[in-house]
C-alpha cells in the first residue's frame, strides 16, 4: 500500500513533467509552415527529453516492481530523483530556444548526469533495504548500462564546448542504449514467477 | 498490477494534456463580451480537441480492459501514442490563434493521423502479446472505424489547402463516428461475463 | 475496476484544474506589499473557485460511491462535466483581472450554471443505469440543493448587469449551501452498512 | 476505498504544485552561463519549496496511514491544507524574482505558517474521528516539531524586516528539522505490526 502511493506520486510528477515541456513549444504567430521553422530545435529537444523521461518512467516502473517495503530513505531518494527530473523542462527549453548552443548542451548533460546519480542512489537505497540477495540486486548484475551512462554524459558535457554535435550524439546514444528495455529485471522476474508456479 | 500503473500514468498524461489546453485560451484584457470575440476560434478548437482526447481516453480505457499482461513493447507503444497526443495542445493553439488557416488545419489533421497510427500500433502490440483469439482481437472484428479514420484525416489534410471548411467537416465527422462508443468491445465483454456466471 | 479509472481520471483533471488556476495569479514585479494590491481581486476569485471545485470534487466523490457499474453514457456525462469545470480557470482569471466587471461576473455564473446542469445529467445517467431504487436515487430524495443552485446562478447572472455585488452574494451563497456536506448520501450509506453488519 | 481517493487527489495536487513551480524558472534569452545568474535566487527558492512540499507529501503519507475512516470534516480539512500549499508556487516565484526582499520573505513565511496551521487542523480532525487512543494520537505524543514549527515561522516573518538572512535561516532550520522523518509514527506502526504477527 505504501508502495502504491509512492508510485502514484512519482507517476503524477513524471506525467506532469513530460507534459508541461510541451508548454515550452510556444505557438508561433504566423500561419505558414515556415513560421514553424524557429521551433524545430525546440521540437527536437522535446523529442529527446520525452524519450529520456519515458525511459525513466519505464525503468522506475520495473525497479519498483522489486520493492517490498518502503523506508524513509527510499521516499527521499525518490524525491531527490524527481527533483532533478523536474528540471528537465527548463534545460530542454533553454537548449531548444538557443539552437543547441554549447553551454545549453552542457547544462542539459549535467541535469541528465545528476538524474542518473539520483537514480543510482535510489537503486542502492532499495538494495540496502531489501538485502544483497534481493530481486533487484540479482537483476542488476554488473549493471553495465548504469555505469556507462554517467561516463557518456560527462563525455557529452566536455564535447559541448569543443564539438557540440558530438554532445548530441552522446546523449542520443545513451537514450538508445536504455531504449532496449531492462531485460535483466524482466527476465529474473519471469524466472521467479515460474518457480512460484 | 503492472497494468494499473500503465493506466495511471496514461490517465495522468491525458488529464494534463486535456487541461493545459485551456491555458491556450488567454484571458483577454477588456471586460466586454466583444473582447471574447477573438478567442472564439481558440474556443472552438478547444472543444474539438477536448472531444478527441475524451474519445482517446474512452477507447484506451476499453482497450486496456482486455489487457492481461504488459510487455515492454506495449509500454513503449503506449508512450508513443502519448507523445502524439501531447502535441494536441500545440496544434490546437496554433489552429485557434490563426483562425483555422489552411496550414494549421493540415498540421492539426497530421497530428490526429499520427495519433491514429500510434493507437493502431498499440492495438497490434496488445493483440500480438495476447494472441489472435484474445478478447481484443475478437472485439475488433473488421475494425471499420479504425481503418476509416486515417482515410478521413488524409482527406482532411488535403482539403485544408483547397476547401478549408471541408477539412473541419472531416475532423468533426471522425469525432462523431467515434463518439458512438466502442460497442464491439463492450458487447464481447458482456458476453464473456455472462459465460463466466 | 472500471469505476476506479473513471475516478482516477476525474481526480487528475480536477487536481490540475484547481492547481493551474494559481498560474493566473501572476507574480507582480515590485517587492512591496502594495504591489500585491492589484492581484487582490484575482486572489478572491481564486478562493471562490477553489471552494467550488472542492465542492465538486467532494460531491463527485460521494456520488461515485453509489456507482456499481459504469456505462458509456456515464463516461461521457462525466467528461461533459469535466469540460465545463475545465473552463473555470479561464472565467476566474477574466473576472479577477477585470475587478469583477458585470460581464465577467455573468460569464462566471454561466459556467457555474452549465457545470450544475452537467452534474445533473451525470446524476440522472447514474440513476438511469442503477434503477430508481438505487442508493443514489434514494439518497437524493427531493434534491433541494440541486434544484436551488441553478435558480441562484440565474439570479446571479441577471444581477451582474444591475447590482454586481449581488451576483457575488448569490455565488457565495450557493457555495455555502453546498459546503454543508451531502449528509443525505452519507446517512443512507451508513444505514446500508449497518444493515450489512 | 474512500481513503484511496483522498490520497490520490492529494497526491495529484501536490505533484502538480511541486511541478508547476518549475514554470516560474523562466528560460533566459541568452545562451551563456552568465545568463543564468539572474535566475539563481529563483532556483534557490525552488529548492527550498521543493523540500517543503516533499516534507508535506511525506508526512501526509505517514499520517494517512493511520486513517481508517474519512469524514466530511477530514475531506475539507485536507482541501484547506491543499489550498495553502497551492499558493507556495506564487510566493516562491515572488521571493525568487525579487531576490529575497523583506516583504517577499515575510509572505513566504506566512504561507508556510498557514499551511502548518492547516496541517494541525487536519491532524486534529483525524484524531477527533479516530479517538484519543488511536494510532495517530499515540504516535504524535508531545508533537514537539508540530509546536516548534509555527514559532520558527513567526520568528522568520519578524526577522524578514530586520535581518532578512535570519528569516532564511529559520525557514531552512524548520525544513531540516522535518527532514528527519517522522520516526514516531513509523515506530508505533512497526510495533503494531509486530503485535499483529
Amino acid at each position: 500500500m505504501q508502495k502504491g502511493r509512492l508510485e502514484a506520486f512519482s507517476d503524477g510528477v513524471l506525467a506532469i513533467v513530460i507534459t508541461i515541456m510541451v508548454l515550452e513549444i510556444k505557438v508561433p504567430h504566423g500561419d505558414e509552415l515556415s513560421d514553424l521553422k524557429p521551433i524545430i530545435p525546440v521540437f527536437l529537444s522535446y523529442i529527446l527529453s520525452f524519450i529520456y523521461l519515458g525511459i525513466y518512467w519505464n525503468n522506475h516502473h520495473h525497479m519498483m516492481h522489486t520493492v517490498k517495503k518502503v523506508s524513509g530513505g527510499i521516499l527521499w531518494a525518490n524525491l531527490y530523483l524527481l527533483f532533478w527530473l523536474s528540471l528537465v523542462p527548463f534545460v530542454t527549453g533553454w537548449m531548444g530556444e538557443n539552437n543547441f548552443a554549447p553551454m545549453t548542451l552542457a547544462l542539459y548533460g549535467f541535469i541528465l548526469l545528476m538524474a542518473a546519480v539520483a537514480y543510482f542512489i535510489l537503486q542502492n537505497r532499495i538494495i540496502h533495504v531489501h538485502g544483497k540477495d534481493s530481486l533487484l540486486a540479482k537483476a542488476l548484475g554488473t549493471d553495465l548500462k548504469g555505469y556507462l551512462s554517467p561516463v557518456f554524459y560527462i563525455l557529452g558535457i566536455i564535447s559541448s564546448f569543443f564539438i557540440p554535435w558530438l554532445a548530441g550524439v552522446f546523449y542520443i546514444l545513451v537514450a538508445f542504449m536504455w531504449l532496449i528495455p531492462d531485460m535483466r529485471i524482466e527476465r529474473i522476474l519471469r524466472e521467479v514467477e515460474k518457480k512460484e508456479d
